[in-house]
């Protein structure tokens, strides 16, 4: 074989080990992850002339979304749970980068207008009933006409969906009372390896379910030909 | 995260995972595994116009090696371990691939004047111990002028040898006893999680030890950028 073991290739490669073994690697992650906003997918430039004021930037990984509303304007909190991901946040210039679990998210970080959760970081709510509580308590810290912009994905209709290792994983989270889409993942680098977590994806009508009795409501998707993203208002 | 786990990127990765945790993605390995002759790399193509008669091509993966040898009107006999690479041997056209260990090569073969082992599988021979075995029975089934033309990498001077997770594993194989290159490995693809195996990586001097006393000697070597194919003749 052609090894890269000792070398690599020159790309890098965002590597996602999920619980049944399956194993995938993206070079378009990585690329995203420092993409300047003119290069961001459609649904992710849309979705951002839909945030108002002071905005809470969850998962904030490589920092891209809190840069792009500094540059707008905006007081921006971005918080991640990877040091990594804080440090890289600070190195690129986002002024208030905290190290912190989004499920930590209290009204110590004062008041917001809008919590961005791009990337799939729907995800980061982990459960429908960790998300009905965390909904509950970003009810309290938003301001009346705040907005939860959050992306996410309908796993039974998305690119790929059909393929058998696909379908046979959902069938097992929904035997085990977990969502067809609640995967449970790590990230791999080099000869990192990172904690197992969950990281649900959700249609719109479970989506729907997990909002009823936090506050908020399902408003509108912005659609793209795989992900989506919610625009949750209060309700 | 842009999670390709659902969907996956356009490419197909050869994504490789060494015991001490390091895992890599190389999206140029299953390119080249399909590239025509034209496309190999420099040492690959030189390499081949030192093949004579009929030839036994080792893990012979999707066949490139063989198809072009059959091209050339050699008589080639590919083995490969995985029934995957032998059916799709067969399918691009391979006319005698068979299921087998390149450990297991013996004299039901027939007599071979070449053995090619490129894309690295000089380390199909697993171990110093296992090689010297191997390479005595191999030069009972080869005729007089019988070349092996075998890729390998010096893995104190390769690109990327410097950084330190290899540095650290190098250091673990010797302490261990084993060859630094001796690397231990598995695929995985999708949720398919292959054997461990060992597939060691050889200076110049270490291949000149394992030759030494088993009737081949090291004729010269075509060099590249990062690996080299080692010209070995009989002593």
């Amino acid at each position: 074989m052609m090894l890269s073991v000792l070398d690599g290739d020159e790309n890098v490669f965002e590597i996602v080990e999920r619980e049944d073994n399956f194993i995938s690697a993206s070079v378009m992650g990585p690329k995203l992850y420092l993409a300047p906003f003119r290069r961001w997918p459609a649904h992710h430039r849309q979705a951002m002339r839909l945030v108002r004021g002071r905005t809470l930037d969850g998962g904030a990984g490589a920092g891209r979304v809190s840069l792009h509303l500094q540059e707008r304007g905006h007081e921006v909190v971005a918080v991640d749970n990877s040091p990594g991901a804080i440090e890289t946040c600070r190195r690129r210039g986002v002024r208030d980068a905290r190290l912190l679990d989004f499920s930590d998210v209290d009204e110590s970080l004062g008041t917001f207008e809008a919590i961005v959760l791009l990337g799939n970081n729907f995800g980061l709510f982990a459960s429908p009933a960790k998300a009905k509580r965390l909904l509950r308590r970003l009810h309290k810290l938003t301001s009346d006409g705040a907005r939860i912009l959050a992306e996410t994905r309908d796993v039974s209709d998305s690119p790929g969906s059909d393929q058998p290792w696909h379908v046979e994983y959902r069938k097992q989270n929904v035997a085990r009372g977990r969502l067809p889409g609640q995967i449970r993942i790590r990230i791999r680098f080099r000869t990192i390896v990172g904690p197992w977590f969950d990281y649900p994806m959700v249609s719109r009508a479970e989506l729907t379910d997990i909002l009823s009795g936090t506050g908020w409501r399902l408003d509108h998707t912005i659609d793209s030909d795989d992900t989506y993203v919610a625009v949750i208002e209060k309700a």
